[in-house]
């Protein structure tokens, strides 16, 4: 019988959603199971942005233009001043949820088997991406005793060869919820005007920064020929379904590479142009009360996490993720046996086990990723039934 | 200055879209520019399945499963027992319009360098993806005196290498219109199962079909393992918009390994799987409309060419394309000149020069597509233009 190809053999499947059938047992024998293992977030999408699109008089559904809505990247272009960053429209190709945005990146600077530095973990849908395009991720890794702070420059410019034709970062990071600090990303802008590299920047989670404002690589002046940024509206606006990012650059021939790629699939969704159109025109509190929630349930999950014994959580400053260390053999047979073997008062809580999103084998083993996403009521119960399952878990390590 | 990668340069760019720079400039002239260039219909889209996304209580526009929700997955499994294809929801991907199952296929039934082999003339935008899987196009050239028939088997079995490892068809044609017979389908099942190879159907103009049905590459029974269907809501629904495609195959192994990628992207787009969903509930009766006016342009159009001196026309049997012939000495320069240096009674036309669908050099030279989206009216316009432009065209041959 004919076989897939050999890169769907290899493509990696998620570390978020491999324990998803564990979880439908766990659901099926009764237990109530606290999701902290994927990024949706339980906010409400803004109903003024679904009316929109209720509200759209639309005879004729047509294909878009290929970049994006004329009038949508008009809009962007504001959001984009409001943060002190000068944009046009034509630095801007709106795609089909930030994953588009990457594999165009990807694809329009890199060609097959050129390398591209991640710093690890790092969010684990990369790799399927950088397959597709054929490149090669090298990584350096951060460590959670420095909050996952960005690895010495030394190391990074080790990583650098020949090969090497760009930096991704994610900022503020998923999945361990680091906020990069100004001075982290001129030193970025440092290696890269050095070494002329591109810097990817995916900055989807931006709006959720708690200490201070995001850098954003569009910012950095030196490389601002060679910085891309992935945006996304999933998560800025509990968004997700609609897929709707965005790909920018103010270099014209990379933007030019990019377009060919865009017209070839046409146009981005229709629909759900229609609602980030109108999420710009949201007031400019719209981010005050999630980022408050987020806030506040960071503070509780740390706080929680940290007055474990044995358990060690950084306090990261944006996104809403964390990374914690666990007093534990191996985080996959961990999570796997809290969905199994495990209820508290008829509670179970599903985490990522946190090895999936490092590339150097063995990292990450005793560390899970928690998103946030769950109000303080339910994260009070998860950490509850995680304080009581690592009391009695049998690969218990001190 | 960083550069753009080599595939970015090497990418094409669609040949529908390069004379829209010419269009543009008619316009500002005051000519009124007929667009037969572009698959884009005239249809209303049903506004039934507008008002399901208007209907719709959304408050939290979430991430849908990576396969597209379960309640659509299992409507398209009613949508195909109508045409007597038995499938079952988990061997559906929804994607992104049908341009992404098209990648889908290529990434996950072929490697870097494998060959894939397309008749031509063919969809410009399978070079496309072709570059971004990495693969190569083989081609067979299809011809007008034929009608753009099957080429001969000899000539397909000639094309075969030991890196072959699919065979891409589009039934009924784009940019031909040609329906393959069941005879022809036939053909292609026992090639492809003589020599073990995928069969990647895409049958986005199914439903637009004017002699008998289209054949489904699902109905090859031989090859139930190695047929790989692409399909869209765009044209069926006259929805281009909503970026709403499906990937199909009976072939777990090679469902699993395109999952992969779908789980990578994560979800298809949310709001648009609600409306089709929706048309799969339109009335059986629905699609006699829309075809019977198809149907009444493409005999006023074929009958208007083939009355022209010296050009001729085949009948195509489905989608709503035709590629005519012409007097000419090159399509690219004629079809820029009508826009440029020609106007009749106000009026020019647009049509899409033939070239960019082959692969072949020198092929399709004194050869146009048009696409038959505008009312007879307006076919009748544009088809005077056509007629008066070609008797002062300074390029005419005879």
């Amino acid at each position: 019988m004919l076989k897939p190809s050999q890169r769907g053999e290899n493509m990696p499947a998620s570390p978020i959603r491999k324990l998803v059938p564990f979880a439908e047992a766990a659901e099926k024998k009764g237990i109530n199971v606290l999701y902290l293992n994927i990024g949706q977030p339980d906010i409400e999408t803004p109903p003024s942005i679904m009316n929109a699109v209720k509200n759209a008089h639309i005879p004729i559904l047509a294909y878009s233009h290929s970049a994006g809505n004329i009038s949508y990247r008009k809009k962007l272009v504001q959001y984009y001043q409001k943060l002190n960053i000068e944009l046009t429209p034509e630095n801007i190709i709106v795609t089909s949820g930030g994953s588009e945005a990457i594999v165009f990146a990807m694809m329009s600077c890199m060609d097959l088997g050129d390398e591209i530095i991640i710093p690890e973990p790092f969010y684990a849908n990369y790799n399927g991406f950088a397959l597709m395009a054929g490149v090669k991720i090298v990584t350096v890794t951060s460590h959670i005793e420095d909050g996952f702070a960005l690895p010495p420059i030394e190391a990074i410019e080790q990583s650098i060869t020949n090969k090497t034709k760009a930096i991704l970062i994610c900022n503020p990071n998923n999945p361990t919820g680091y906020l990069y600090s100004e001075e982290e990303m001129k030193k970025l802008e440092e290696i890269c005007f050095k070494h002329q590299l591109f810097l990817i920047s995916d900055e989807a989670y931006r709006e959720f920064s708690y200490n201070g404002k995001a850098t954003s690589a569009l910012e950095l002046e030196k490389i601002s020929q060679q910085a891309i940024v992935v945006d996304t509206i999933s998560k800025r606006y509990s968004a997700c379904g609609a897929r709707i990012g965005a790909f920018i650059t103010k270099n014209k021939e990379v933007y030019a590479a990019a377009m060919k790629f865009a017209q070839a699939r046409l146009s981005p969704p229709g629909l759900a142009q229609i609602l980030a159109e109108a999420a710009v025109d949201l007031p400019d509190d719209y981010f005050d009360a999630p980022k408050a929630a987020y806030l506040s349930r960071r503070d509780l999950l740390v706080k929680r996490l940290n007055a474990m014994p044995g358990v060690f959580c950084p306090n990261p400053g944006g996104a809403f993720y964390v990374v914690a260390q666990l007093p534990i053999d191996d985080g996959d047979r961990f999570c796997q046996w809290m969905l199994e073997s495990f209820s508290h008062q008829g509670k179970t809580v599903m985490m990522a086990p946190a090895s999936g999103f490092y590339n150097t084998k063995g990292l990450g083993k005793n560390q899970v990723r928690m998103a946030y996403v769950i109000n303080n009521e339910r994260i009070s119960d998860a950490m509850d039934c995680l304080e009581a399952a690592l009391k009695i878990y049998p690969g218990r390590i001190d």
